[in-house]
């Protein structure tokens, strides 16, 4: 077999750990834990149903593609929940390390391609990069808020921190947004997320 | 909220329900059933990765969107396994009942465009469907070969049922079919997978 067509196969294998990667939210019906690559494949079908919302125009073959792989250093540096500060203030250090290692098992040409696509998503500075960011933020709320809003009760975290993630979900999208501001005002209200006061 | 927004949510969390529908396919590792979400995001980003190997060229968003949406009937359908002939007879009418639900949840356009695009991926007449299809024929062969063969093993399938579904691969990527056949191979070989004689 050819070199190239074997270091596609061996990054497509590793791929497949990111399903053992357990994030916080938890799936609708009270389900268990949702994991990376549910929480991707769940981010880019939205991404497509909602491009309408995006507050710039994107190529949104761009867009499903971030969304896709943006969680694969978590391989190895596992998922770190957005509330937790502790774990916030290693995370570059250990995605950069995992970012080096997962995408060099890939042929030069797509290793580069797809570090800038993951780059390109941290940076925050694209329309393509904003309106993922907005899937991630947006996708997690979907669940918790049919789950009653559990996943923040079960953290303690309070609305002013929900917000200061959130706030930036209005760069990609001023109308997502404005769903995701009524969800937190109404599991506020009806006690689950602590008010900020 | 619009009516339009509202029906775009609504399907957005039923298809969270899809992470709960396992199939006969083991994570690497002799990890446990892969869901039908993991597999559908699995097949998605190796679309991408391997386009290069696709027969003819290909529209590639056509063929992620279609990987990321082509096992939602299962939702109300389940996973049918593709060596399971009892099941294979009602699955059709069962996942046209499920498709008619699922997608209607959905805002008309946006309901047209993705029935439509599901029974492109069905009817395997485009080029976008047979690279989807090789995909969707690909990515288990690739877990199940990292777990030296099991998958086959434990239900006893023979190579020339294997190859009846394998050589619809070859109608996608000649290429990666090839991989598919000295994989075969290799497992009659070592004999987790039955020879046919």
């Amino acid at each position: 077999m050819e070199e190239r067509l074997r270091r596609q196969m061996d990054f497509a294998l590793e791929l497949d750990k990111e399903k053992n990667v357990f994030r916080q939210t938890h799936l609708s019906g009270h389900g268990r834990n949702e994991n990376d690559a549910e929480h991707a494949w769940h981010m880019a079908i939205m991404a497509y149903l909602f491009r309408e919302y995006s507050n710039e125009p994107v190529d949104i073959t761009k867009v499903m593609l971030m969304c896709l792989i943006h969680d694969v250093v978590e391989i190895d540096a596992g998922d770190t929940y957005a509330y937790d500060k502790e774990a916030l203030a290693t995370q570059k250090e250990r995605e950069e390390r995992a970012k080096e290692r997962i995408f060099s098992l890939l042929p030069d040409d797509q290793k580069q391609e797809l570090m800038s696509l993951f780059d390109e998503f941290e940076a925050y500075e694209t329309p393509e990069s904003r309106f993922a960011h907005a899937m991630d933020n947006f996708q997690p709320v979907l669940l918790n808020d049919s789950n009653g809003g559990t996943d923040w009760t079960e953290h303690g975290v309070d609305a002013a921190t929900v917000y200061g993630r959130q706030n930036k979900t209005k760069l990609g999208s001023e109308e997502l947004f404005g769903v995701i501001d009524s969800i937190i005002k109404k599991n506020v209200e009806k006690g689950s997320l602590r008010s900020s006061g």
